[in-house]
């Protein structure tokens, strides 16, 4: 049995990772390089994956340049004449860092993928995606309903798509629930989390080393998820943990009121 | 209203460019590198886009270069250690010519754009594909039901969904009528249909200029398809048409018998 997952290197996929990592079968992990402006988490995934290939596990990386793809998607994540913007993800302004059919081309990728590794080994190959509930709310490619959709649009279009089975374990909790079950399976797997979560990239703006000002509304989601679970978040912020805190708490705040 | 449409360079997409261009409206045509090694249909596709733009027809034509996808697919298309089989469609070998959920990552790619142009103009865009009946007997990605599904997961996936539409003319007609319609539309837009037929790429095998054997399954189907309908093919081959034409017939009776 072998394990296809999509690895952008955030805390959502690297904590799939982990998990998957866990139950010690082969693990193929792909990488996109879309033409993201925050593409300095590309770096972070591949740090992350040598720090745990020099403890011994073993997995495939590959980064798959689409970059191309700049020219043709309208995203204020991918055009430099659009600003990336600051706030929760609530605000009707983090529409423009919607990537238009993103999802569905990763997924499709990745599932050309999970059937070329059938064909070369001929063992059932498990597909893997750390979508969540926390991103239903904003981006309507992550919602459930689109990835059953999509996946049976898969089954039809492959021979061999009964030899692929799709796993998305977090598709029903939320970030909180996903940083305590990778905190889990660090645990298992004999490794210290802050060395893990360190090296994951959430913001949708770093600065040139990968360090965020914690007021994307990725960062803040991140931020709270850490905050409900009662841990420090170990990531790179260029402010203090109390400073990022309190602004991610009254970013909620003014979102409920 | 704009059209956009996955223009290979092939006959399908040819004729389908053809009847936009009748339908007078702003097109955009997606051609995609994936590396395929009969990449020269893309200066086959750069060929007639010139020549129609010698004619005055506007169409607005982007080359998306997503080649890295060769470092993960497994095909007789893009693997150059599996070599692209001779013979007719049916032939149990032209399984090898099949690309893992080639039409679900291309779909889903000019589905993005289709939106992208969507929030840059305002204006409702019609998706257009050049899909057919013949390839269903052979390929799982071209049947009805694969696309109906994967244009729900999109419509699903994407808030503007309700802007855009599709058109598969071609989804319940064979490759003579496709041609058929081409010529047709020629005639409608003043132009020589052989000046554009020669420009179009079907051999999955051709030689360093485009010329072909005629003895992929794709030219057979090309040739006995030309052959329906009483023309000859102006298409670029390595022999006389009457030999091509003995080869495809006698292939294609070995099939049925």
């Amino acid at each position: 049995m072998s394990n296809v997952l999509s690895f952008s290197g955030g805390i959502d996929s690297t904590s799939l990772l982990l998990k998957l990592l866990c139950k010690k079968t082969d693990i193929y992990a792909l990488t996109f390089n879309y033409g993201q402006k925050h593409s300095i988490e590309i770096e972070f995934a591949k740090q992350n994956i040598s720090h745990l290939t020099d403890f011994g596990f073993n997995i495939k990386h590959q980064i798959i340049d689409i970059s191309d793809l700049v020219n043709i998607l309208e995203s204020s994540l991918t055009n430099n004449d659009i600003e990336v913007p600051e706030g929760h993800y609530l605000d009707e302004n983090m529409k423009s860092t919607f990537v238009p059919n993103r999802n569905a081309i990763f997924s499709s990728i990745i599932y050309a993928y999970a059937i070329s590794i059938y064909k070369r080994t001929n063992k059932h190959v498990t597909l893997s995606l750390g979508v969540h509930a926390g991103d239903h709310l904003i981006y309507p490619d992550c919602r459930p309903n689109f990835y059953k959709q999509i996946m049976e649009s898969f089954k039809i279009g492959n021979w061999d798509s009964k030899y692929i089975d799709i796993y998305l374990p977090y598709i029903d909790i939320n970030k909180s629930d996903i940083i305590k079950d990778g905190i889990k399976s660090c645990k298992i797997l004999g490794l210290d989390y802050k060395s893990i979560y360190k090296n994951t990239l959430t913001t949708y703006f770093p600065d040139k080393n990968g360090a965020s000002t914690g007021k994307t509304g990725s960062d803040i989601e991140r931020i709270l998820a850490f905050h409900e679970i009662g841990v420090k978040d170990p990531g790179l912020y260029l402010k203090p943990w109390e400073e990022l805190l309190e602004y991610a708490l009254q970013s909620e705040e003014n979102i409920n009121s």
